[in-house]
């Protein structure tokens, strides 16, 4: 293969303050090495998407011609990113699609053809130049639609599990629970007998996961939400929590039911009980401050979780089992679902974006790249 | 000895929902075994008996009378507090006195004479029981005086290096910082070369600690806090936070302030550094909830630090270490001081509670219970 010319979605924050995202075209040299060259068939737009794709931009307010926005961004916002002053920056965490193109080494020639899924970055794009070493070979049955999302969700999921058990608990929680990820985090945790509390916002999203199979759901718009999950943690034990949403009071209240349960006919102790309360905040669907009220003693933990330095911090042994996991689960327990397929030019436009950056739980758009 | 009888304060939350503290009268029987019988002579009036004594109660709007304070208790800590309710409960977590009456083991008989510390809790007393096997024996030079503050304030200060040590930081951060405690961690840190970062919250208080050595103060109520914190930080290189204040913003500010020194220079990552922030909160002077940006990535975990949790969880060789090393600089790196001294019947009049209870650094009470 000579040079290939491909479109791609790449972010800018200008000097001047405002957000600059555009489709743009480059050129792909012809591959060496270990390198392959995907033809991105699908590819998902996940809320660390769109953290680098738009963060707090200004959408409503923005200017939408030709595929590009143009964007004002927060004085504030400005100063945290002010490191990314100037790049073009490619987007699209992961994706699958069809080796086109492969470089001399044999791993590389090895995958012409095949359907595989990778997380290299930029796969908002015609075709993406990655690491033959870095990807998943899907299943011959699965389609590049069904390996889309087949990374960061179901090793999140499975990372969730396997984080429960180097920290010692036996039971877990999960905020934004009728999300993608809650549903595999469901199917996960049925399947290994592990109890699981699920935290969702409607009285729908509880009724979805109970179609599902689920035992605890417990809906946070709920009146008697303090009481039911309460309840839902007596009977669980669960001492471990995962929060995609970050912003707000919901954390604080977990920990301060797991010490209800805790303290529950004990004597009084000023500083709370000895329970190990830990809960990981992974995602900011609510990009507003954390509000803990501390009325769950002093034996407690909130912290930040990420994909990419948990996979760091386990055995390879353990992130193989992990893909492995994925691969033969592919189209059962990772099933995807979203709510609208997409073209790069229409997921460029002022509709699309107003929807699928209201990162409503079970509205994710798929990217086709070339659909 | 035959029976003694003894003066000590209780507290008890009524199930009408009044707080009641009170003098009142006890008989202590002879000891017997290990025990011995103490003559309380100097016990400090930490925040954490503050907790128990009145918690949130309404001194404002109490009654005081012959030794007597009924206060109101707010509702909502009615319910946090409802496993005390109808128990009269001693208080004092420490002090120190003359061992006037022993049981027949011999561990016990050898203290006969002896002025010891312990941390027994119901030290706001006259007399006290305690486990022979439990206390410190004072230097023979030391005063009861010396030896009152000999357990919670060292032990914590000399537990902030040893979790520093544990979790894998080289610095600490410290806030409230000029209070007996942060005076201990600045002799402690300056004799074992730990950069420390002082917080406090007045320019007296910076005065006081750059008299005393200190390098890195920084004063949080001034307008240039947030970048005289973030120069200490980078001249330290501190990852590692111990806050005593608990609600409003500052521990997140001191990660944002880790975090914008982490990331100075680097790529821009919308995750945020790798570099681990840690915040452990210890106390609660400001007992409103803690309020976390989260500008500061997803690689921080910010948890509740407690003494005794923490010396469970390491070796006793190292506990033993840390206890000897209090004994023989008990009157230098381990000194109090205190702003006044009170007897048990004063501790109870409304302007001596309004005072200490007020838990404004360097204004701790001593009490003196024959005083």
């Amino acid at each position: 293969m000579s040079e290939m010319r491909s479109r791609r979605i790449l972010t800018t924050l200008q000097e001047d303050g405002r957000l600059v995202v555009e489709l743009a075209e480059e050129n792909l040299p012809a591959p060496t090495g270990h390198d392959i060259v995907v033809r991105v068939e699908a590819a998902p737009i996940n809320p660390s998407d769109l953290a680098l794709l738009f963060g707090p931009a200004d959408l409503e307010n923005a200017e939408y011609f030709d595929g590009h926005i143009i964007a004002p961004m927060p004085e504030g916002a400005r100063r945290a990113m002010a490191a990314r002053v100037g790049q073009a920056m490619p987007v699209g965490n992961e994706g699958a699609g069809t080796v086109v193109a492969a470089g001399e080494a044999a791993d590389a020639q090895a995958l012409l053809g095949k359907t595989i899924a990778c997380v290299a970055g930029g796969m908002f794009a015609q075709y993406r130049t990655v690491d033959a070493r870095s990807v998943i070979v899907l299943p011959d049955d699965a389609t590049a639609e069904q390996g889309a999302s087949a990374f960061v969700n179901p090793l999140t999921a499975l990372g969730f599990v396997e984080t429960m058990k180097r920290d010692g608990h036996n039971a877990i929680v999960h905020t934004a629970a009728a999300s993608n990820l809650g549903q595999m985090l469901l199917r996960i945790t049925k399947d290994d007998g592990i109890p699981l509390v699920n935290i969702v916002r409607s009285p729908a999203q509880v009724a979805m996961l109970k179609d599902m199979g689920a035992e605890h759901v417990v809906d946070s718009s709920s009146e008697g939400f303090a009481q039911d999950l309460k309840a839902a943690l007596k009977a669980t034990g669960a001492t471990l929590a995962f929060d995609a949403i970050g912003g707000g009071p919901l954390v604080g209240r977990i920990l301060h039911a797991m010490e209800q349960v805790a303290s529950d006919g004990q004597d009084y102790n000023r500083y709370g009980s000895n329970s190990r309360k830990q809960a990981y905040i992974y995602g900011a669907l609510d990009t507003g401050p954390t509000i803990l009220n501390r009325n769950f003693g002093f034996s407690w933990s909130v912290g930040g979780w990420l994909l990419f330095p948990f996979l760091q911090s386990v055995d390879a042994h353990v992130v193989e089992r992990m893909r492995d996991r994925v691969r033969s689960e592919l189209t059962t327990t990772f099933a995807s679902h979203y709510k609208a397929r997409i073209s790069l030019e229409d997921a460029l436009t002022r509709d699309a974006v107003l929807t699928y950056n209201a990162r409503r739980t079970g509205q994710k758009y798929l990217l086709l790249p070339h659909g």
